[in-house]
């Protein structure tokens, strides 16, 4: 049974199912055109705890009971739990995970995180290694922000091309059996460094990182970008997402029809974003709480999900480096794959969601 | 085929080979009894760099040019780089990986983070993803005390329960193909907390963990610890190394006769390391340069590696939280598994080697 394609790109030949899947959300993120789609929204970025980093703790904490619940299984049904956040050492993820009877994978991926998971709990179960796993990662504004910048409190410059990370926490549940929609093949990213140095300029950082693993995984597979009905990005926002389109058409791809970014679909402009969302929660909850239902529903039959990260820690800014990146791809299937029953419908659908997120700028 | 075992363990049936290891250490490491074994021992801690932080990515992107040197291969003969390390955002590795045009997987998984990228590369190459994995870890005494404690130059108390960060990067090189120690079993293990707060006891707080995975194997598998020729740990000291027996005796688990750690190996008692080593290096550079070559010289037949991990940061601990730790397990066994032919040599080999190190207390 061939299990890889071309260099880097692994198939899942028995197409694990993604079965449930959950997200819950800061106030902001809630307000956004995304803010109907997610299981819970906050009221406040405290959630009744002393400090962000518990706050954070908390929402990753029930966003996995949620996400069990909505599978009705219980946690000794799990078989591994595969997490990673921003917060130094990871510790949201090792902390929700000191709460559950479930062997622990801790990984860093920065914001590529998610996808990340969802790829190693895919060779889990697709290896015969596990029956279900569960992966989450999760994402606080003012944490990172006071750990990566500046307490929020001195209240520095906010340039435009800068993003805005979001408050949230996904998870998925990948299991061997059941229904959803299934994970068919990934291609694990390379870390790519073409300079940029600027912390506040991650888009930039992280295009390029995008462009290597979406032209690997288009020429492992011997696909045009048209094989998917979307192919979504995970933080690029604004900046990332035009330059991954340049750097894409010089090399003769043209996403111009089917690309979309988590980090612009995320919030309304004028909600004060600068380029628009980021940090691990980005393509989490909307991968959670918008891309799986729209599969789940026939609005689409494939979509290629790509989720980057920065690779930077505080620490090596002030030494004066660039910012190593990476992007892990993944592509999910409706799991009927009735693409050509239902013929180009779901894409027009998407297109008319995504024009609705524009018309409502303003409204805020 | 059954690929697992019990509730934790995972069973590599196609026996993976760790056809390369290599370790290149600090001058303390070089200067402990095991200081002959390593392939390079720095002579300093700056090792020509301005800052730790690049110390340690120098010494671990070297050590790499050096596994695979070993193994007479060029990076693009390696589908996935699998690493991380103590320093926020796992940066070692991210830095390191970006030198290489090699898929990447980071993971944080604190002091087990070599056996659990050995477990995810076993994973990779068992289950037809890969044809071979590197995994790699690494740690800086100054750089990780600075971060994880105050800045060396406040020269506050060390007690002598507190351990030492072992200088050092270790990486092996696992394939589907070729010579050397094989990997058989796995068991992932779960996060434990039973409540130890004081950051400078981290021997306290992993025990409980490392007892957990052990116990979780032994049940698993139904063996008795005498299976084993070493179930050596990762970095307890000299007091988790203690409460580790006292809890596996209360259940009924002896492991006088055959149970080592990485981190009292490490060093000489009068070298003013506290309890003894630790860190993301101590299990890996012992494990590459010292057991893994013993295995190869038939002096084992089968050792059980268990690397213990404390997923505390210090936001965690000023937060008045307690210390969850993990302990990953790894089976690793001589390829030509010839125990019978040689019986009980190599055990009482193995103890001379550790009695030549408690001779050599007081030599510097």
């Amino acid at each position: 049974m061939n299990k890889t394609i071309g260099q880097q790109t692994i198939k899942f030949e028995s197409k694990p199912k993604i079965i449930s899947s959950a997200a819950i959300v800061g106030p902001k993120e809630g307000a956004g055109p995304l803010g109907e789609y997610f299981d819970k929204v906050l009221s406040d970025s405290y959630y009744q705890e002393q400090t962000w980093e518990k706050a954070e703790r908390k929402m990753a904490q029930e966003n996995i009971d949620l996400l069990l619940q909505k599978a009705k299984l219980s946690p000794d049904k799990i078989d591994h739990l595969i997490a990673g956040d921003l917060l130094d050492q990871t510790v949201t993820s090792n902390f929700v995970a000191r709460k559950l009877p479930i062997p622990y994978l801790g990984i860093y991926g920065a914001c590529s995180t998610m996808v990340e998971g969802m790829i190693l709990g895919g060779t889990l179960i697709d290896g015969g290694y596990a029956r279900r796993t569960v992966n989450f990662t999760s994402s606080h504004y003012q944490g990172a922000e006071r750990q990566y910048r500046t307490p929020n409190e001195y209240g520095d410059q906010y340039p435009s091309y800068k993003q805005w990370t979001a408050t949230g926490s996904g998870a998925t549940l990948l299991a061997k059996d059941g229904s959803g929609p299934v994970i068919t093949e990934a291609t694990v990213g390379k870390v790519v460094d073409l300079g940029v140095k600027d912390p506040m300029d991650l888009g930039s950082a992280m295009a390029p990182a995008a462009a290597d693993t979406i032209l690997q995984h288009l020429n492992d597979t011997g696909r045009n970008p048209e094989y998917y009905d979307l192919i979504i990005t995970g933080d690029l926002a604004e900046v990332g997402s035009k330059l991954l389109k340049e750097l894409l058409n010089e090399e003769g791809v043209d996403l111009a029809k089917n690309h979309d970014d988590c980090g612009l679909l995320l919030y309304n402009s004028d909600q004060g974003v600068g380029a628009g969302g980021s940090g691990c929660a980005c393509s989490a909850i909307v991968t959670a709480s918008y891309l799986l239902p729209y599969l789940n529903n026939n609005h689409y039959d494939r979509i290629f999900v790509v989720a980057t990260g920065a690779l930077l820690s505080p620490i090596t800014s002030l030494q004066g480096e660039t910012i190593p990146c990476i992007a892990h791809g993944i592509v999910i299937e409706n799991e009927s794959k009735n693409k050509d029953a239902i013929g180009n419908q779901e894409y027009e659908y998407r297109q008319t969601a995504n024009s609705s997120i524009e018309e409502s700028e303003g409204d805020k």
